[in-house]
């Protein structure tokens, strides 16, 4: 066993002698893996009552007799035009309130009857057919599940929701805070979904009632989780053993992946970074991923291996970057390497996307020679690192609930977005090369000496409760601006902020400034100053000791920034909106506090992860982001186990070290 | 009696516990003025044929026993979610054709018959119910009429209201130009509003047909009024004389609030400026509320203690700013100071908008502090500014129907908007310190020694001749480009520009310039040069003397700039978009003429109104809105009827000099 | 005979008194051709079964009566009030899926039965009363066409459409790629117009099925097309011979002209540019409507004396520059220079469009004198223009479906613009002074030395082979990235890019970068450099001489501009997209190998052009576009047409030259 590698294969678009060369240059590029019939519906169900299986097989026959293992997708990602003209409930409305035609993809009502019905028959036809297939290795359901729909079915779907949720309307008036602007609801029917027609304006984010968005952002999630349930039970039926996985995108706002993830047996993600300047955020998504299933191994499903072609500009990865994003895939955690698309489509949307094999079919791009060595170095490697795991210290809290409720809140700013946030408190702490996890505010946090919950908007269930027994058993635990504000219904806690959070932080805070981004307020810790933006909380401390204070402005001299003694640790508090500088300051200081650092804190571009592997052994990723040469001051002893000098990398350059411990 | 002070209060949302606190804090802060019910019609008609008053009773009765003031709203800004279900006809049919379901506020179609008559049943009910109670001393009608509908049944109430306006189909057919683009209506069922879906593009500015656009405004202003007069008429059969209002938005463009006045027995607004540098836009909008009822006290009905939540950014009003606007509104005429909100919301989209009364239920923040110091001061001032009078001898004339006409007009720049070029030279009038009204263009000018009528695009009835008479006496009119321009039905007047206007300002205009805003031609003007910007118009004068010229471009040389001499004073033209400084030089020449400067002309962020009191008492008020400290020359003889150095005022600083004349 | 001049004229609006004023001023104005008729579907039409033609008789009457030349229109481009309200079918559904209702012009669907049927039966008539009048010289069909409908009724024109184009679903799905995304028709009645409701996101550009959103850009040029031969074979039952054209718009997207030009007996345009600084784009406006009918003359049958009326801004035309676009205009060979408007209409969106007669029906403004002098010019000049031809050896090929199908595109840029790119080259040819033609990529290109062929994305027929001819026997052939990508159906060759040209070009792209506008990658060319933006493909030299290479960015090095010996000529590949500079250096090399250079290649503002006459005069058209004057170097031997020293041009001066050969 080792590293799958390979990717999204479509030869039902192709004749068969283009197959033959496709296998021959597999070969050549030691592809292993083949994600097939991810679009294949109105192939395999070309009509109401008809299946047909017939290239499918040929497909699956050809692959398991070359060697390849199978990643099989049930194609309900796109449904097939027969079926939208049969049954129009089967598309979407948007959220305009338009009711679609047939068109695109991911283009089915989660809610709509026929559609489920058949999805679930088609998950279940091909388990029926390919089960015992030796080759095929994983289930792929649906594709990048996301969007949402507004029509009559799914508001059907959102009232029954609700009713389990709220049991009774005066529950459900209450979380909704309906007195207000004349809203209480006295018949279940009368509860529309929020859309451009109902509670919103300007878009999405604009709601008159954030309580009513917040539910149909959660319904609309666990409405698509029930089309994914319902494919692997069907497959579940005939194939009791396979995993099953869908797969997601990273840092997706409108699947609360944490509801999903008890549902698929692995995690697996396509990874389409907004640019080629992302090593950061890259590695937040892989972690947020691995931290799915606890730590659990996963796979990246799509990366292409050059272009993309949905954006408006697409950038061409430089040599040796795929590489590099390669390897920091399984430096995160990956099990297998796979791309988007093995051989480029001659027509529509995706035709300029990039591929292993291009239009002309060549082996001598060199798109295809970097693909062929790094299977041969994937080969090469073998299967040492397959299961390892992340040995972190630091957890990062993510909440896709804080997410929707704060960035659907009118006030205090609309320009503070939480990914933003996130992101930036996560980007000190990778430059500082702590290994760490990114986690639900559900999961355990006692493994955890650091825990960072930037923009922690919401409070459930006991979080304040165990975010303080970090503290009190001598932890740090980090927050800031915007967090502890309000119960799980998105309503305000009728307290000092930040809310239960108050205690473990020492602080209350009365009123905030916002302002526009080219405000700036300074910031002084010590004899550093550091800018702040956007967001400006009056912290009052209430026991906290005052780390910095504002410089600017009449609350020049108010507390920003906060370090409150709580049981054998510390409660931080950051009510201020501070830079790249100031939020690596704090962060140096608690990992410094527990010893948390990385090898190389103070070479920025260079990512470290230690991953251990069920056999115990260590292995360290070492990973140069930049186009230039890196000299590295030391590092551990071990086997390196891929080429290089270990002490000096080549631009993009990465090494693994088997450490000796 | 005294100025009222409070604000909107909705118990309705809390518990009696609250309830008990909440009357405490306002005895502290002084508060006598509870606006209660403003959102409660699903709180008072529960379903279609119950109505309760139960909570409404307790609050009313609860505020009367502690002695406040209660302003009664009718609550029919929001309607009932059960109504929308069971007559879908009062939700709202959008621009772009979409019916809207139930969702948000202000979402009634002013013309459906269910509306009206449950809405005025509401407003009826509430009047025979609370009509005797003493503490009740205004009616609030409905909340911030506004936005527009574009349904079948506002269609056919526009085909109506056209039927009255033009009698005929030929008028309306001359009058709306049809004979352009073949639109010649020969059924009245032939006319629909005018929509994206059918005159419109790009939005509700870009129309094939002005006339058409420009009566939909004025029927949808008068559709609402009609709404609005439907409940004051409800309320009248059981209350004759406790006066009824609504609330009004200061420069807020659907509505044209001079055909509204004449039914309001005050005026009263909502104070929300753009940002914290808008004193000169507060002070405009204060005097165009108090210019609606011919001078008469209104009231400030809102403002926010602290920040709104509607922006995407919202400041913090920084110490002294509340106060200071408090005192800007009494300067320019209020009898009340009042806030949204007493006390925060839990849930919804305003739960993060200011209150005098935070989530937590504080009395020690600045803010709550500021606001009980405002109230004490207020207490302590008494009764002295109620009912007093501007005496104002500067006009600036403010039309509806000419920013409607001017923004929808394709040509000569979008980029002239009417609310710029009028905020321009009243900002020189207020820089200057002229007292002044602002008016309608049907308001009677005899007592104005100045008139000022920037963009007067329309000009309707006797208008010009009421301007010449100005000027005849010995007056001095300044009007600027794009004025004169069309008639009543944005029809061109088959005559030189600037039409009507003509004879009274001397020139003629065959041409103009439009350019992009980086574009400036100066201005020439004795020995000094302004910069002019957007439009050009080449001034030829017919008589008038030519005070300034443009200095670039091909028609350098041109006049850009005259007055002409008419009967015993002047008509002024300013063909240019001049910048400020050009405008201030403008409006000192003609202050100074007339003697009308204020007595601090040259110390811009110092504002000073003055206000006659009913027994004749004359109270200069003098404002400091500038960060900084200010050493005012001299002031009247006098008392000050506010504590602090009447010649240095401090940031933020308030005086009120009763003076001896 | 002479040069036809005058303009779109709408006596329908006014009162017989203006007819009189208005025709006293056409003959001060030397106005001889007035375009009646373009909007009166409405007056000559009534009702359903009335039709009235009292008005238009008397028009057509009077004008024949004074001399004047009438160009005739069918009045079709706006439909009746009374005809969308009786037969909603005829009101168009717009790119979101909305119906509209009655509203604007251009308002008609295009496969409406109904308004087919009317617009006929209205041609019909009109030519059965007006076919024999002599003073009738053209007539002129709908209006500007264009715009699109997405209506059911289109839904089925376009399935029809596309059952004649590929016979059967299984050709249609191997068009459309549909395997991709599951989107395989079994039923024509599964196919959607594609919008935002189907197929498309963002808006018109971005599609999921290139070829669905091709073919409907084709399908509604033709459907428009068919209502465009709908009415002039009605025409021709009556009247077998008079001209009949419709007005173009240039460089307008959304109809392919050279798939309408069969249709046109000559061809005609309406003139706005986007700015005052567009001569070149004009330029190559009126070689692209030259070039729909193979060289013969057309007639710009709009442009505005001053100013627009549609824009933000609406700039006006300087002194001088009114007569010098309509002089480039015959330069470019115009036989008729018309105005919109000849009396400026009183209401509605066009009242502020500049007209040769104000509201004030003034003769003595700027704008009119302008207007007289020119007419007095065009009258002294006589015929001698009158059907003179082009004789250029310069073909710049110009592709509605390369445009179309570059744009809908996904991938790999979306900055890249097809006019950017064609007008790009344009300009150098322009600057340089080339007499060209501009041309469809189904012309014949035996005639010229040089064809530029700028983002030739599509290769269609044997557009190859001909340009590969055009090589062989000695030209040159230049062209660019993005060229020689995708067949008709927009499928990628599945070859070495550029595909069929490869071999003409002798090179071979395997991968291209996109970037942001700010990124520049210089590309070295001899001792020059010049700068590259948005798109840098790696040319991989296959035969091709390098010229010129990147020196920027990992690819540093790599070929970017090429040129391969091809039989006695060249096909230069230019990679990279070029700045100004180095597009002139690259077209300046091939013009100079040819000796086509024009007269003044170093003068940036002068343009020239030659004309040749019926009877063989060479004319030799110079004109300043700059706002300084200009000392030419030489001028040929010859008689000055125009006054004015022939060496020296004054600020937008314009000279003819009557050449000695």
């Amino acid at each position: 066993m080792k590293i799958g590698y390979g990717g999204d294969y479509n030869p039902e678009q192709w004749l068969p002698e283009v197959w033959k060369q496709d296998f021959r240059l597999f070969d050549e590029a030691h592809i292993d893996t083949l994600t097939v019939g991810v679009f294949t519906w109105g192939l395999t169900q070309p009509g109401p009552d008809v299946y047909d299986f017939t290239v499918l097989d040929r497909i699956v026959d050809r692959a398991a007799a070359e060697g390849r293992r199978i990643c099989l997708a049930t194609g309900t990602g796109a449904h097939p035009a027969w079926l939208a003209k049969q049954h129009p409930e089967v598309t979407r409305t948007d959220f305009e309130g338009r009711k679609h035609r047939y068109g695109q993809r991911h283009n089915s009502c989660p809610s709509s009857p026929v559609f489920r019905r058949l999805s679930t028959e088609m998950a279940r036809r091909l388990a029926q057919r390919y089960a015992g297939n030796p080759a095929v290795i994983a289930w792929h359901v649906g594709n990048e599940y996301g969007g949402a729909c507004y029509c009559d079915l799914c508001a059907a779907g959102f009232r029954e929701w609700l009713r389990l949720r709220y049991g009774s309307l005066s529950s459900l008036n209450a979380a909704w805070y309906t007195t207000f602007w004349s809203h209480t609801f006295t018949d279940w029917d009368q509860i529309e979904p929020p859309s451009a027609l109902t509670e919103h304006w300007r878009g999405p984010d604009h709601t008159a009632f954030q309580g009513i968005t917040l539910d149909y952002l959660r319904f609309m999630s666990d409405a698509m989780l029930a089309n994914y349930r319902d494919e692997k039970s069907a497959i579940r039926e005939s194939d009791p053993r396979t995993p099953v996985t869908t797969n997601f995108m990273g840092l997706y706002r409108p699947i609360d992946y944490h509801r999903w993830a008890p549902y698929l047996d692995f995690a697996s993600w396509d990874n389409y970074p907004p640019d080629d300047r992302s090593p950061a955020r890259m590695a937040l998504a892989h972690d947020l991923m691995r931290g799915l299933k606890d730590g659990q191994p996963f796979w990246l499903m799509e990366q292409t291996p050059s272009v993309t072609a949905c954006r408006d500009v697409n950038p061409l990865k430089r040599p040796g970057v795929m590489r590099l994003w390669s390897w920091q895939a399984v430096a995160h955690g990956a099990d297998a390497v796979l791309f988007f698309q093995m051989r480029a489509g001659r027509g529509a949307s995706e035709k300029y996307h990039g591929a292993v094999i291009g239009h002309a079919g060549r082996a001598d791009t060199r798109v295809f020679r970097e693909v062929a060595a790094l299977g041969a170095e994937l080969s090469a490697l073998g299967g040492i690192t397959l299961g390892a795991r992340t040995p972190a210290r630091v957890a990062l809290l993510f909440d896709w609930d804080s997410w929707w409720a704060l960035e659907i809140s009118d006030g205090p700013s609309r320009l503070v977005r939480y990914l933003d946030v996130v992101t930036a408190y996560h980007r000190a702490l990778w430059t500082l090369g702590a290994d760490l996890d990114v986690i639900a505010v559900t999961a355990p946090l006692d493994g955890y000496d650091v825990v960072v919950a930037p923009a922690l908007h919401m409070i459930k269930g006991d979080l304040a409760e165990r975010l303080s027994a970090v503290a009190f058993r001598g932890g740090s635990v980090i927050t800031t601006f915007l967090s502890g504000r309000v119960d799980e219904n998105d309503n305000a806690f009728l307290t000092d902020v930040p809310g239960p959070l108050g205690e473990l932080l020492g602080v209350r805070v009365d009123e905030w400034d916002a302002r526009e981004p080219v405000y700036v307020n300074r910031v002084r810790v010590g004899d550093a100053t550091f800018q702040s933006r956007l967001l400006f909380e009056l912290v009052l401390p209430q026991g906290a000791e005052v780390v910095g204070r504002y410089e600017e402005d009449w609350y020049a001299g108010t507390a920003a920034l906060t370090r409150n003694d709580f049981g054998a640790g510390h409660g931080w508090y950051v009510g201020a909106g501070l830079d790249c500088a100031g939020l690596t300051w704090v962060i140096r200081q608690v990992l410094e506090r527990h010893g948390l650092l990385g090898p190389y804190p103070d070479l920025g571009e260079v990512e470290t992860t230690v991953r251990v592997t069920p056999d115990g052994s260590r292995l360290l990723f070492i990973l140069n982001h930049g186009s230039s040469p890196v000299d590295l001051p030391a590092v551990p002893a071990g086997d390196a186990l891929l080429p290089g000098d270990p002490l000096a990398l080549e631009p993009y350059g990465v090494r693994i070290i088997h450490m000796i411990t």
